[in-house]
């Protein structure tokens, strides 16, 4: 099979030779770049918030929600708490109850046991109820950026695999859904990069394009077996075991599908390099079909593979 | 007509024959495909609330709204309901009284009429009106997520008929836009897939593309016809009503297009399988111009045929 | 200049001749067409909701608020309004108290002054609280909609205008972005529909694409002036003024551009009929340079011409 | 190198020669225009409301707060104050009174030390508070609008340069990505505009585009250094540093990118006039591989350049 003749392709990445250099792409589709910019150029309240852990999203959420009351609390006290009506003097402590007042004001409870008087403190609760609403109203703008973000939520196989391919071999990954929904028109484009010597003996980094079976399918209702056959066009046409890790290899995986529950394109990416990729092996199919006729996909064997004999 | 070349297309569907095996695709688009996954990487309570059906939608609701509160009257009744001030000693139990604090609290309503005192149940209700408003702020995203998806709702034809067209016959179907807002940009594919025996006698499902006389129109604004003319180089060019149900065809039916109100693509599509599929009819116009010199649509005629002679 | 080959295309327009019946699309870009379907198929609260005039909207949701203020009241009353704690006997009617009770449950704004006591009044009121909550939740999602859905706003001239072009004539259009946002890669596509005896002396109407001398711009930062050039090859080609109304031409401009504010694809048409084509004109320039040297882009003169010999 | 043919493109900006007239982009990307149209279709309160300044919006929605509170402040004392249950005599002014109770309407905080009664004012707090509700969600809604739109902000290099290009030179400019997300699909299109003398020796302007080295790169983690070889077929070969500067030369550098996080495609615009080009220089890397492996990329040094000898 001849390799297809593909558009030239810039990955937008280095090609310059460090030897400490770590993979350009992690297997989770990160990058190994670390960027210097200013704080607020570079910090965006609302990209964090979408993509940070739910751990961390809510931690902030809470701390803000505690901080600013705290603070409230203070100006409270500051004012005067016999501004507000219903403080008890024999109960807990006035700053608490500030605090308490401060709660019920900022998530616009109001019970009114506690109530402001005076034109200071019944200003700052009315500024408060306002902080309140467009802080609530910041935390649920980023609760729903955060649903309703399109992520491809691909499961990759953990290697590549070199199989037997018709009567040569070929490259292979295999990708599945790894969540419900459904996602069409699903494209692939795999690249390598490997450590070469130029013309004049020094290190250099080379990128090229490698063409696959099908660089497309309609739906990934199943799994989609990717598949560089290497033939006799193939960069790595004749490449032993040995050169995958002796040439630093890094293949990278491009995915660009469209999510049918959320109608929006979505990227999603991997890296393998030398020791990631199997020399001589084929996957195993994970679905088969149940007695009611139904197919039945179990995304734990998704890119198990068992050792065979290479053509 | 001769058949356009198109290229090849990979469904990403299974070509294994198994005996058993129901349609790929059901006529309302979903798939006959079991998942098994870890719970937390298939579930998504933002996908799960996005696409159930409403009373689905309601009822979760409404059960989390209750729940939590009957959860937090139990925390107030903990803590001991004397911290409650307003409490009737001789009115409705205390169980229930928590209970409408909870309430009161949890929706922001706060009439005060019964209200918090001492630091613990300050801060559980203080916390509780947080997690209220969050609460309501995931069933307002979910709710929004719910509206706001372009959903292609097309009427597709029951069946797909086999007509005289021209001077020879064709496939054909009709869909039309089941609601009011405009779709633009429309294109359709067809596959088909059905059963062959290969070289060696072994059953084998093929798949192939079917051309069809236009692939895209402007606008949906009353019906499409998609027509794929059976001339010489159709797949299906000499098939007999009994080869749709022995060859155990499925046809699938895919549509693209632009939704104007909701300024996103939309994907639907529908399955046809070999009894579904009419030999020999014709579909009924049904539009027609009343006396105001407007097209008038009749949705529920959609679909409509009446038999006749093929070519 | 030869008239470029260009696909053939499908408008998805009937073409059946009726004598009576309208132009199939108006100059606002809505359609003569009268759909007849299921009531719950056809409406969609949010569609409604999203594509309303503004004062619909307001008049709607005000008049859901009252509505349902109104039952609650009535709820109350049969229960008991000894139920709600603050009714005062000597003032207004206990079913106007009862209202501007559940006003204040509503809206979760809960003075206190009135509050329930209760199993029943206290759950009713727990449940109203819930059901605004989530009623302003789909007001506020429905706004939300209305406000952030990109709408092509387009100025097309009222008239299409025939008028000298190079050494030949030209069919020309001229369209302007009617709001402040940027509209980028604008794209444009004309097609015409007219009434013509076929073979056998019925009146059919044909439709055809009319090839434009630019399909497409990069920015609609001033004006763009459409043209389709009267060449050897147009369909066109020799059609006198009268032409036009005789054969009932209708003429439609369809544009598709990218909102750079909204960052989604928006889709606009108009369609000129016989009496809207103006021949032998030219139009007016709607800009000029200032002495600030800004271009001054004058929204109302878009579109003006005079009159002018053609070639 | 060879200029490839590339399709003929049309800006969509004015071609007359006025010698006043400013650059018709900004190095920030907006226009030197000034649109005449009227207010109200002009004016869209979403649109300014997720583009204004931040400052701005804060202002507006303060302002908007309390200007409404003082104006239902002095409704509530037109009415009346004493229907306002809970107005102290001996205290502040009953106007301010009026004052804070309208903002714990407003805010359905509502703490009921002042409420309601009678029902002109009953009916005027009820409308309050739903009038506060519904303006607390339009600037939800602006909020969110604001954070969730997509803007690629791009670091362009202050200057183009001519620097030396394999064995000749070639026009160049580099981008980076200024904040943390990933720019993927990244594409660039340059255009030139010169004023130029046309057979009758009138002062004209003419547009051209100039081909890349790539017009694309698959992903913008790094910095793209974005080249136009000065071959033998380009419009600028043998211009003289004197020329770019006489010509009264603006560079169009249009970038198109889709945006990982948000999900949405973003364009992205620059120019380059006659003394922002430096003749005669080469770009410093701003990236470097630090001890742990990872490529530092310091953003403040994009664009900096040193100069250098031209082939």
């Amino acid at each position: 099979m001849a390799a297809k003749k593909l558009p030239i392709e810039n990955l937008g990445f280095d090609n310059k030779i460090d030897n400490n250099r770590k993979r350009t792409i992690n297997q989770d589709g990160s990058f190994n770049i670390v960027r210097k910019n200013d704080f607020f150029r570079e910090f965006s309240l609302y990209r964090w918030g979408i993509t940070c852990k739910w751990s961390h999203y809510w931690l902030a959420v809470l701390f803000v929600y505690i901080s600013i009351n705290f603070l409230f609390a203070w100006i409270y006290m500051s004012i005067g708490y016999e501004n507000i009506s219903g403080i008890r003097l024999n109960a807990e402590p006035p700053y608490w109850q500030c605090f308490f007042f401060s709660l019920q004001t900022f998530t616009t409870v109001g019970y009114g046991g506690l109530h402001p008087q005076g034109i200071l403190t019944s200003a700052t609760a009315g500024f408060e109820a306002f902080l309140g609403l467009m802080t609530f109203a910041i935390a649920t703008g980023t609760l729903y950026g955060r649903y309703s973000r399109p992520i491809a939520r691909l499961r990759y196989s953990p290697n590549a695999i070199i199989a037997p391919f018709k009567d040569i071999n070929a490259l292979m990954f295999v990708i599945a859904n790894d969540n419900k929904g459904n996602l069409v028109e699903v494209t692939a484009k795999l690249n390598i990069s490997w450590k070469e010597k130029d013309a004049k003996g020094n290190d250099i980094r080379k990128f090229e394009r490698l063409p696959l079976e099908y660089e497309k399918i309609n739906m990934l209702a199943l799994t989609w077996t990717i598949v560089h056959p290497i033939g006799e066009e193939s960069f790595i046409k004749n490449w032993t075991e040995n050169d995958f890790i002796e040439k630093d290899v890094e293949l990278f995986l491009f995915i660009t599908s469209y999510d049918d529950t959320f109608a929006q394109t979505v990227h999603s990416r991997s890296s393998f390099v030398g020791h990631e990729i199997v020399y001589g092996a084929k996957f195993i199919r994970p679905f088969h079909v149940n007695e009611a006729g139904e197919t039945v996909l179990e995304l734990s064997k998704v890119g198990n593979y068992e050792n065979t004999q290479l053509n």
